[in-house]
């Protein structure tokens, strides 16, 4: 089968790979139909992630057929149309037991990392029954591989952990598609004010057209004053980090109300400085998450019930032997104007 | 002033009455610029509010423009408009301190009930500091007529209580103005499925438009099965009553699915049957409450962002000298096609 | 093996049954070390519980030592010592992943009633990976029999579900094994006073040396008078049933204080009277729940940590071909003193 | 009447000054009987709190009898022995009605900072209604000193924001008197584990005999690694800072486990480095808070029920008129031992 595979940093190749074949009794095959490319992906071939060794099939993100199970495997059989969730989870563990997937100890985000990944013609996934989700009928394969990773990320790290609530102001910095993401699953909570910061304009006219009451570019103004202005000095409820820079980061610290949320959503590579001197008596909350994917479920009604149009996010599409453009579109966004690319195996 | 009192079951007059005036030094007197009528004053007109002594003017909802306060008061000042909320709320007491403003030792849904209301010219607020709120500029102050009682009544009592989730299926039993204003307010959480129940089927046909996803006319058939077969067998994860009679509360209990919450925002008058024998094992949660009008500030919020349409509750309109009019209105809403009634003052 | 076989309402043998085997690629057969006996189990006998049929092996509670696992059992293996769960779960159902085992919708409360048990040498344990708990080390395994069900139920119906709270005034309505449970287990969070009601004064000495602060004999006063007169007139903010008879419920939903909570822990044959006349305006919370287990490694914990002395439930003790005394023992508790009786296989 | 007043930076005399007035309608005139020390006295002494200006009465907690009322306080008269909030709540304001009485729009902490304070004869104490709490009959004043900072800030700001949780683990960075009051309310929840590190081993002699079950000096020892191996290499639940430098900062960052709480108490001077780098997708959760008051009456109920001694922070007593010598013992408790010093005034 064709397989993209990454190389060592920098290199990548589209190879012939054998068909991958069931380990573990709880394994499925799936036969990937869409899969898409993460950030992470990104993070992975500049050699930032060294748990991926070279050699691996990249990618933790796609809907598909189901080809084989293993045989302790007791919800699936072949055929059935699946997503697949970028988290593995066992069901057994300790972590899994308090839906903390994201630890799950033989779990995890395992998939085009740990082990071989999604883009490529088939999969295997482990522990098939807790980490798949039966596709409803007649849903909308490039919406649903949304709800692989970008939209459970922005939902459970960034608007769950940060409490959005009716009425309340949220801003969120990064207008990516983890930050429009979150941007789309805020809704559900109907805040009053979402203020969404990016450095780039053409995300922004993104963002108000995903429904941002306010925008702001930081490349061209004080973010900070304008979203303390915006709140008449009161600074918001709810600030999402969703960049996973310093100064990100403490633009959020800063714009925070007392007893304010900031909710990191960002992959961060070093340390950032915590201003405990003027945030030790303001009654904040920080919260960190890889994504757990426990809201997979919930998330698949509001897509059936159409309260989230997942696939706002697709911007661009292409063929499994075009996955080099795809990577191209996507590592170009603020040339390409993609957010998240569908690739067709 | 004009006032319109209370005389004993059955009757009440528009009388001329002394202006109120400042009693404890944390009064207010607010001229009434618009108030409406709510079912409760229909059960005082029946006689089934023996808190409710003839003499006694009647309505506890309403917006207005401060005329005088009290000296301990703070926050307000002659010639402001403001927001009268249906629970006054003392700040002090054990239950204030643990926002349970219904049960204020010495306040609570008191006006228009143990004191005076506010189907007059004038009123005296008790608690004004925290039993009023001020008016955004420029508010449109019908759609704030609404949040005295209404809104968050259907909103604490049924969206809260009721535990309304991104996703989730709900009942609401009951499409008068109380089960409308919490259809409305459930949209905050974006249900993926909102079943109404009534048997006035010109009452659905504003549930439809108002959100709903399903109406059922109980009048018509079996509701039970109906909502049994909307959702697959598997019931609802919220049921909100807003009736206030045996028969509505069993089929609330009926349609629950396991570790579904009964919200229960109806006036009963007699005891129910509680199947305990079929619910004992199905964990389940039933809450009661009288409305708290925390969530004012909150409700006011969604106002003004424009999350809520308030308005859309208001279906006649009257000045004070018709007030008998409006009741009649009111009380015969099967055939006035009535919801809420703005009387001007 | 030896097996105590249900035979009809009123009949039960100890039988010579064959040693179960594996089944599902999921289960474990357990060698049963002690086990215990339910008031479940007497329902049963009673022929209240249609969904177990004569002949089944009865007893869903116990410790043992793993004989066997099916192939996909992946966290235990022969000669680990184990604590059952009464409740089997599948870990993968939608309810299993909401946390809500006992709803499991292939597992929930099987043992013993819609398969064999484990008053027996041996018992097959389905779903072994998430329906089992390694024993620590040096355990004393009385204890542990403990944490089968008599104390998660009180826990989690009672304790959990009543939201028991530092300085808070709890009562608990009824004084057998699971309101005693409740007593243990609510002292983790130190409420300020527990008051224990029951009929029979022998239990309600025993709840004073388990940590009781107050004890009312329903039967020789009037305990509504008595919490009432003990709360300053206020009530409770808990109020857990652990009966499960309409006299007993009704109790519960008088001494509620506004904003208080009824748990619900008797497993009732009747419907109740639920009197919202007097509720609806309250602001009270009622649950009922099937015990879930979820908060087994919690207590698992506890016990470890001397924090929870589970062993001061057991009174008695016998060997398995004297399950027919400890049966009387544990029937006629009134005259035996019997809590938890312990039956050694 | 006698005062103690801060001078500037180092400098603070017993001076003779007129006894407080009654300023707004609000306030009380309280004759302090006992009042106490606080970490936050000796930075102001040092000069680090701004909003503290030369001339300022110092202290923020006590307990004294009601001596004058204002002509709005409602719920006491003079005579009425009553426990001193070192926050001053509106009640009214925004905040306040959040239940975050820390960041109250007029109040907050300004007791002995922004206006006189109680270590004096007598202390004028705005919001009255909303700042005092009536002292139970008999109750011992000692006790209920501790009740107006130390313990709530060690339960609010340690243990309830860390989520203290029974059968959890536990690690209290910090054994002085704020670290011991978080030490001794943690046990209302019952964790398994608290771990107490600091580097004085008498004060770990206090912890080990307050409830303790592990402590650490980590002056000589590595506390990271003998936190991890006592954990088994899976760190803590709930890590609580009450020291306020950035090494004790980053060892809770270090000792949590995947989805723990780092609760911070300490005042921070300075910034303090936070390692996203390894803690993004740890789904931790970091709070900061000014202790609110909230529980003041949930505490002075688990006094009285005696869940909680809290007497036993009490080390050292003087009259007011060696206040200087209470100062010292204070300041340097590593000798003298002092944990919390009484002053009768």
């Amino acid at each position: 089968m064709k397989a993209l595979v990454y190389l060592g940093p920098g290199k990548k190749a589209l190879q012939e790979r054998p068909k991958p074949v069931l380990g573990a009794a709880t394994d499925a095959i799936v036969r990937i139909t869409k899969t898409t490319i993460c950030g992470t992906d990104l993070h992975i071939l500049k050699g930032d992630v060294p748990s991926c060794e070279p050699g691996r099939i990249l990618g933790h993100e796609g809907v598909g057929i189901i080809d084989q199970v293993g045989p302790a495997v007791t919800t699936f059989r072949p055929g059935q149309p699946v997503l697949i969730s970028c988290i593995s989870s066992c069901g057994i563990c300790v972590y899994c037991r308090r839906l903390m997937y994201s630890h799950c100890l033989t779990g995890g985000w395992i998939l085009g990392n740990r082990i071989d990944g999604t883009q490529a013609e088939f999969a295997r996934i482990p522990y098939a029954d807790t980490s798949l989700y039966l596709i409803p009928e007649g849903a909308d394969e490039e919406a649903l591989v949304m709800l692989s990773d970008v939209l459970p990320t922005g939902f459970e790290c960034g608007v769950l952990n940060g409490r959005v609530q009716p009425g309340s102001t949220v801003a969120i910095v990064g207008a990516g598609p983890i930050g429009l993401a979150a941007l789309l699953t805020a809704q559900f909570f109907s805040p009053a004010e979402i203020i969404m910061v990016d450095v780039d304009s053409e995300r922004l006219v993104i963002a108000t057209r995903f429904g941002a009451t306010a925008v702001i570019n930081s490349a061209g103004s004080d973010a900070l004053e304008a979203i303390m202005k915006r709140t008449d000095g009161r600074g918001v409820d709810t600030a999402i980090e969703a960049v996973g820079i310093p100064q990100t980061f403490e633009l959020c610290e800063k714009v925070l109300a007392p007893g304010g949320v900031l909710a990191n959503v960002g992959v961060h590579g070093t340390k950032v400085d915590l201003h405990l001197e003027s945030l030790w008596d303001r009654n904040i909350t920080i919260t960190t998450r890889l994504v757990d994917t426990v809201s997979t479920p919930m998330l698949l009604n509001t897509v059936r019930s159409r309260k989230l149009d997942a696939k706002r996010l697709v911007t661009h599409r292409f063929r499994l032997d075009r996955i080099h453009d795809a990577y191209e579109a996507f590592a170009h966004a603020a040339d390409t104007r993609a957010l998240k690319v569908i690739i067709e195996a």
